[in-house]
């Protein structure tokens, strides 16, 4: 069945890995007779910083509040057209697909600043008026799904359970879990390329083909098994006692 | 003893939380007799996309390659003038302290973007021209201290150990020990203010006199116990057997 892929990238150079995936994905989900939509962040001149001139009608000229100005901005509609613009690929996608090396164990900034420019309140925080009750597995993205690729400059080995920099997959937990997971996506395991800058030809075409094979499934494919908020794997947004009983940190909202 | 500290802050309204700290900072550091140098980032117009733009004497006018111009641009002194000024206050520095709101589990892009383009090549990565020789504990920056005040505006509850969000220090691992102690910076424990779009203001003052108090004790105190890359608690980058046996993930590389 035809779906509706938006993927969001941040690369500006059309020769970079990245871009070389983002190429690889746009044709892959086209020729499974998929729809998609861009956003070349670089290519548009993505505005990354979030500031006064997000808010064209201020409700309080005297006093910048970000959180009272972005629910008066989405809720009477003075939004700026490039927010609107994205937020409503969103809501009009099944799936969404990010396409970014990593730069200092995070997003590149213009990345970041989309997701604080698009993440209005009302829309992927504070949703439906009512604070923090949807949140976690349930919000405005909830049904769509969410899917990390990621070029990372160093050597696997630094990345793995042991390794020096931390595993990669608690280093992208505040993006997996606090940026995606959050307004409700259900959020694929990461894809990432290690060694990206040094990648031979006849390496990055096998990585290709492999990743055209995982955009086959990426609508059947098991999500990452964070647990809902509104489950009763929590009380009052504290891991219930019998769960994970003992432990702490990022990986215990994982139901491994 | 007089020393240099360098204030970082990412917040536009003078008379939001995060710059009512940045004040104290000043202020409280100044009459301790240290001298102050700021990086008001929005004030300053600070450019959070590193781009095209960062490079104006380009090695390679085909091909954008990030890690190539960075090396080419630090090391024949053709970076842009913002970002010298920035090393420049780091170099004179003893001490950098940040003040932002943690947006989406991290920082703003503003002050990501001041990371992911003042952090050159040569300068907080390959430095000396030699890979990942010098990191986490070593490099540019070693000797100088680093401490994050960061002002979150959901619940403590929410960040506590089995709390929904994840435990705050885990969240900000990529900025700590990734972004701070990876060129050398030893790294004090993060100041966070909890509930700060809704705090009183009798609590706000009491949280400010806490910080003033602890700013006395920043050249004293004990920095966070991330493990040094040249060490014996490493072995390529891997952490050695005997060191927090059987665990894994991103606090076996504190030593508690």
């Amino acid at each position: 069945m035809s779906k509706t892929v938006l993927v969001v990238y941040a690369h500006p150079e059309p020769t970079s890995l990245t871009r070389r995936f983002v190429s690889e994905t746009v044709q892959t989900l086209e020729q499974q007779g998929h729809k998609v939509l861009q956003s070349d962040l670089y290519g548009m001149g993505w505005k990354a910083t979030f500031d006064e001139g997000d808010f064209p009608g201020r409700i309080n000229h005297n006093r910048l509040s970000f959180i009272q100005e972005s629910e008066h901005a989405y809720t009477t509609g003075q939004q700026t057209q490039d927010v609107v613009t994205e937020q409503h690929k969103l809501l009009a996608a099944d799936a969404v697909i990010f396409h970014f090396p990593l730069w200092w164990f995070g997003m590149p900034a213009i990345l970041k600043g989309w997701i604080d420019r698009v993440y209005a309140y009302g829309f992927a925080y504070g949703y439906k008026g009512e604070g923090n009750r949807y949140r976690y597995g349930d919000g405005i993205l909830k049904g769509k799904r969410a899917l990390l690729s990621v070029m990372v400059g160093g050597p696997a080995d630094d990345y793995t359970p042991r390794g020096i920099n931390g595993p990669l997959d608690e280093l992208l937990f505040p993006i997996t879990h606090g940026a995606l997971f959050f307004p409700g996506l259900d959020v694929l395991p990461t894809h990432a390329i290690y060694g990206a800058g040094k990648l031979e030809e006849a390496a990055a075409e096998a990585e290709f083909a492999a990743w055209r094979l995982r955009l086959q499934h990426i609508f059947k494919e098991a999500p990452i098994p964070f647990r809902r908020q509104n489950s009763e794997d929590y009380q009052h947004n504290i891991l219930a006692d019998h769960i994970a009983a003992g432990e702490t940190g990022l990986t215990i909202h994982v139901d491994n």
